[in-house]
């Protein structure tokens, strides 16, 4: 049997309590869903996650994917993995019926994500790549890209990924050198080589389809020069069969984890034979790219969270079996000895993880409601609203999960003791399939100057003040429980702290130039970061405060305290955090840049 | 050609400009040696590291130790590690010179094993052992126990374990099962289990001396009936050959990392057979493992701090190369892209691991020096006051490069972007490697209360008292340098409040008994190794600030400045982390006691 990986009783307070996602199917767009059909596909989602994905979690880690004559061998259950997310519209789900999608919400999808991310995030890699770069047609492409792609990629026929990196251009797109030649029959002809794609080819699939940037020849420098193409691995020749387009796969790397889905170098037109197809108009590739990150990084976010739940269900369940020592006041070593989590640490370590875990869930779902609001809503100021705050929180619901769940997955080895460092237990698994998720789809460093540099500068700053009012909002309801309101209290004061802290880093801005002002970004998207948690943690404690007066059941109560617990344990540990961070983010000098690149000769 | 891996410049900066090690070569004990000598070493261990050590560092990842036929076969260099290690007098450098030692000060072979470490950990881990296990029995052995194997354990002939770890015993030595019967010879006859063992049995040697823990029969419950015994794998038979001592491999365990060294399970008297030999008095054994601690998790500490510097190293010369974006201020994509080491927040990682790495140096090097001024001291108030130092410092030593060490080699392999979390950089592995080292030798929340329940508090808190002492002897040298003065008042202010701090507990302590005591000795331990390792950052400056005042050449100057500004980047960056710890630990409330277990049921 698979073990616990994730709480659904969790979920359904994030998605019916907390964010009461039934005031989206009122709205036309969603109608045709409700919370019946919610929890049928919870409860398949949770299968899935079970019986197709879980079984194969380690296997996939140890059987590594294969370079074998040019193509790439991965595990046999990928292929039954594609087919059935294909076939069980998972893939589809949030598409639009016109692409005969379910229409879902966000939030519905994102727990699915979740559920299938902490069963095994190398298999979840498969299909969720075929759903973004779809997504990638489905928005920018014209017709004829759709109809010849869109459904092969979401019935799981056809994997789709992105294609962007390039060995000398990761973090900074601007230089790629892939070259498209615009060809007699008005597609193009594609040059260059690629590195780091994701299920960049493999043998479960008939065909790979890469949504891949490209600079048309003659383009205008710089960002403002690459375009967006479908660069499919076959192309469809004139008599519909499927012909080789050109793409040699150089090499796969081997990686610390994330094993079980190849990461690929590609190689293409090598012969000149590499066709490739515009999506949208030429020159608007970063634009379209950036468009769709929001999506993309939470993605990312989610599977750093689901990752982070997986072990730290992991770790609970071992410090329950686990005897080991003795209450620190007896002293009869003739007393048997006591499941490891009656340990006062013992307990610091898993509320720290559930702490990371059920917050960034908060978070992660936070984000898919504004997302929901923004499709339903006409107002086009409640939507700017949204749009606002969910390309705000996009940076900070990517990298605290992220980054927070290194930490997370390194205390549930912790928990495991000298077992967390072996094998036979998936905890080091899961703290080597984490690593990725603060580097790709953008560093930590990269979220940190979006956050900074662009989300809380533009439109003169009134995504930060939207930000401060969402938290007055909580801070206002907690107001109405007296349990609640030291935590209020201390919200504030951090939400206080922030906006000093922003406000003096603009003065810097202003005084000292970008540099300056950018220089410690990280740190900043570390403070606004678990300001934020803070906030998702209020905001569930108003609600399990509420359900407690309502005199639930026992196995309720139980919940709705480890909730409560859980949130003043994020106060008392994790928000503190933020004082550190607020002394540096005060002072004036720019002391990383004056360490000159010299003075580390020694 | 071996990449860097350590700065040999910062070593002797270390050992003559900040601990002046020619102090304790005036005593008689160490009279052999001067800083000549002490130059020649450091020279031949960089040769070992670079020779011997890194060329094997991955291929000892990749083709991981096998148990066939009951026997662990392990890399072939390992063999020849333990004959250069043993023929070149590495293994017997800090042993007396009664058993053919170099009679060595821990300064210098503290920092030798910082090199060998660094190079490749699990191949120094053979030797070490022989050393470790050969000292508890040149302590506590009798003369018969000496002559038979210390001089084939310090020449690398056979190979020394230390056997404590138990299935269901391993932070709580106390429930150790594996038993001694007296037999009639005056010898005893073993049987239980043991696991983690490191190279508890290999190829690569002709005998395995196991140092065990082991309950006579009839002994005492709990600690006071545990003993310490020599369990070889083949004891020597009345013709003098080498006959099987009836101990089984029953497995090997597959790890996250430091997998070049095989861990194993043994099993021991399944055959009624296995002989052991009483090492000192009966019961006592756990006392005896005690007194080699502090040598052990200093040695931790170590390879720790080695396996951060390796990264850091490695960290550096990646960024000096990679080219990747333009400055902020540089709007024209046409100017070529910079080395990413131009980048503040590639700097600020950089000077994190610094931080850390040097940090740890300095901390782990001033428990050397404490090491050997109790040594040489005839004054027995000087020699109880470094000894309740050395005593105090040592789960800070250990602790603070095992834990900041995970977030350093973490913050390596975001300088190297994705190609970090590939196996073609060595970063990934170094994040592996390191993460043992919270775990073994006593886990963090074993050492938070050593720290706090047990070194804080002997002898009427005498340590903690000297240990303020120290910081303020530094805090008043920087008084002569105007630069520093505000470094040293941060310090001050960080000590003030590591004092009230403590305070607090004590009085919770005596208010509320043990358990809330020591709830958060954990968080208590990272606020007192930060302040510590402040404390070795003021040191260094000092000497820096001194140095610079003299003209030194340019190159000199440069390393200067890189203390200076890495000195400064603690105290603005690690420094203030105290200020949240702080809130926490001053706070009464038991939080993490209030969580009852069924609270996590959901």
């Amino acid at each position: 049997m698979a073990p616990k990986i994730i709480s659904m009783r969790n979920l359904k307070f994030l998605l019916y309590e907390v964010f009461d996602i039934e005031t989206l199917t009122q709205y036309p767009y969603y109608k045709a869903h409700n919370k019946k059909m919610f929890d049928l596909v919870l409860d398949a989602a949770q299968k899935i996650g079970t019986k197709l994905l879980y079984p194969v979690f380690e296997e996939m880690d140890r059987q590594v994917p294969r370079l074998e004559n040019g193509a790439v061998k991965v595990h046999p259950q990928v292929a039954t993995i594609l087919q059935e997310f294909g076939e069980g519209g998972w893939i589809s789900a949030r598409f639009p019926e016109e692409f005969d999608g379910d229409q879902m919400p966000l939030l519905i999808t994102s727990a699915c994500w979740l559920i299938f991310c902490g069963a095994n995030y190398s298999a979840a890699a498969f299909p969720a790549l075929c759903a973004g770069a779809a997504r990638l047609i489905t928005s920018f492409g014209n017709q004829r890209l759709i109809d010849t792609y869109v459904a092969k990629m979401l019935s799981g026929q056809w994997q789709g990924t992105m294609a962007l990196t390039e060995p000398q251009a990761g973090s900074s797109l601007t230089d790629i050198t892939t070259t498209a030649v615009p060809a007699d029959d008005g597609t193009y002809r594609v040059k260059g080589r690629k590195v780091f794609i994701s299920a960049g080819d493999h043998d479960a699939t008939e065909n790979v389809i890469h949504l891949m940037l490209a600079k048309i020849e003659g383009a205008p420098v710089g960002i403002k020069g690459v375009s967006l193409f479908v660069v499919p691995k076959k192309r469809i020749a004139a008599d519909d069969e499927l012909v080789a387009n050109d793409i040699v796969v150089s090499q796969i790397f081997h990686k610390l984890g994330y094993r079980g889905c190849p990461i690929t170098e590609l190689s293409m037109g090598e012969k000149d034979d590499c066709h490739g197809y515009l999506v949208g108009e030429p020159h608007r590739g970063i634009m379209y790219m950036f468009q769709m990150m929001n999506e993309e990084r939470i993605g990312v976010g989610t599977a750093a969270a689901a990752i982070a739940s997986a072990a730290y269900y992991a770790a609970l369940a071992y410090t329950r079996e686990r005897p080991q020592g003795r209450r620190l006041s007896e002293k009869d070593p003739a007393v048997p000895q006591i499941p490891i989590i009656e340990h006062a640490d013992v307990k610091r370590m898993l509320l720290f993880q559930r702490s990371v875990v059920e917050g960034s869930f908060a978070l992660l779902l936070q984000c898919a409601l504004y997302e929901g609001l923004i499709t339903v809503t006409k107002d086009e100021t409640e939507k700017e609203k949204y749009r606002l705050l969910l390309d705000l929180l996009t940076p900070v619901a990517k990298t605290y999960p992220a980054e927070m769940g290194i930490q997370a997955t390194s205390q549930a080895i912790q928990c495991f003791g000298g077992y967390g460092y072996c094998e036979d237990f998936p905890v080091e698994q899961l703290f080597r399939d984490m690593r990725i998720h603060a580097i790709h789809e953008g560093t930590t460093g990269i979220q940190g100057m979006d956050l900074l540099g662009r989300k809380l500068v533009m439109h003169e700053g009134r995504a930060g003040w939207l930000f401060i009012e969402e938290l007055q909002g909580t801070i206002a309801a907690a107001g109405a429980y007296p349990e609640l309101l030291s935590l209020a209290k201390r919200l504030d004061a951090a939400q206080q702290k922030l906006q000093d802290v922003t406000l003096h880093l603009f003065g810097l801005a202003g005084e000292k130039g970008p540099e300056v002002f950018l220089a410690d970004a990280t740190l900043f998207l570390e403070l606004f970061g678990t300001v934020a948690i803070a906030w998702q943690w209020l905001l569930q404690s108003v609600k399990a405060q509420a359900a407690l007066a309502s005199g639930p059941s026992a196995a309720e109560t139980n919940f709705y305290q480890g909730k409560l617990y859980t949130g003043r344990y994020f106060f008392s540990y994790e928000l503190p955090k933020i004082e550190g961070l607020a002394i540096r983010l005060l002072e004036t000098n720019p002391l990383t840049m004056g360490m000159e690149t010299a003075f580390f000769n020694d």
